[in-house]
């Protein structure tokens, strides 16, 4: 089996959330795995001057709009939370505390699918561990104020800006950066073809 | 004839060169017109405090190799030129200047092939008259320094930034807004079905 594909995320990014539906399925189809790598966009944002979409003038109005129409062409449910942004630490934690992938890639897709398909505020370490345990897991109020996990967060981030990654969601496939849910076309097309 | 579709763009979009390529074909299919309107991306970015996405850390050396990959994709030539951003003002003055649309539609196709197909500077307003009288239209010098021909596309800007406008490609599709080459898929499938 060839080299998983490397999909970055926030956890408050829209559009990463659409991703999230769809890129397993993709990997799949082209015998890949998937790693998920939740980080934190605001570091990013720091090095590129970029903030959420929504707080943009003239681009934040659009933004909502293509959102949801673009969740209802893949036919999957959109509500936009509130508060937006909001802060994914906890969640992202949660996920880097959860030493097994399989594990920790069902949680991010629950977490995800609460912020965004049922429009929940997923900020709270509480909201986090409840979603968690709805999935039989237990301990992730003490697991994500582990040093070590916040380390680990930490060090994902660093690494993935260091590879270049500054937008979510980002995927790198065999070396080549693709930026942005409207990209998965290209990511298709290049574990079709190689690359062109 | 359904209503025309409005393409805005900036001569210093290469998005917008690469929309450029298809969406006369796009409209064609669906029996519809495209309505060419030029406009002054920098004006926008004053309200949305964007700049060119290359000369952003991190987003412009991804952009670079993502302009050139979409444009292997589609198989049409790029080469981004020297220096880059430059500013389309000459360019889109002279499609306003220009009275009759097809010629005007004819000497934008003109000149964003020879900026990003061939790499030329475009900002000289000598260069966009070259490019202009190899199609027969004389007189492209005096026609953008005519206190009219500015007025026309200072007024298309503002009329685009009312409607929303807020980067280069964007398309209105019987009212509806679709920003970027990336959307040019949407705009397909919106005149397709009606929307959804």
């Amino acid at each position: 089996m060839a080299d998983p594909i490397d999909f970055y995320f926030d956890f408050s990014s829209p559009y990463g959330y659409l991703a999230s539906t769809r890129i397993d399925a993709i990997a799949a189809h082209h015998k890949r795995d998937v790693t998920w790598r939740p980080f934190v966009l605001g570091a990013a944002f720091k090095v590129t001057g970029q903030r959420a979409l929504t707080e943009q003038p003239m681009r934040g109005d659009y933004a909502r709009r293509d959102f949801a129409r673009s969740a209802r062409l893949l036919g999957v449910p959109f509500k936009l939370p509130e508060p937006f942004p909001f802060f994914g630490l906890a969640a992202s934690r949660a996920c880097y505390w959860i030493e097994d992938a399989a594990q920790a890639r069902t949680l991010a897709k629950a977490i995800y699918n609460a912020a965004f398909g049922e429009g929940r505020d997923v900020t709270p370490v509480a909201t986090v561990a409840g979603i968690a345990r709805g999935l039989g897991i237990e301990g992730v109020e003490q697991g994500v104020e582990k040093p070590e996990t916040k380390a680990k967060l930490r060090e994902a981030t660093d690494k993935a800006l260091a590879r270049g990654v500054f937008g979510s969601p980002f995927f790198i496939v065999d070396g080549e950066p693709f930026w942005g849910h409207d990209r998965l076309e290209h990511v298709e097309h290049w574990l079709a073809t190689g690359g062109w």
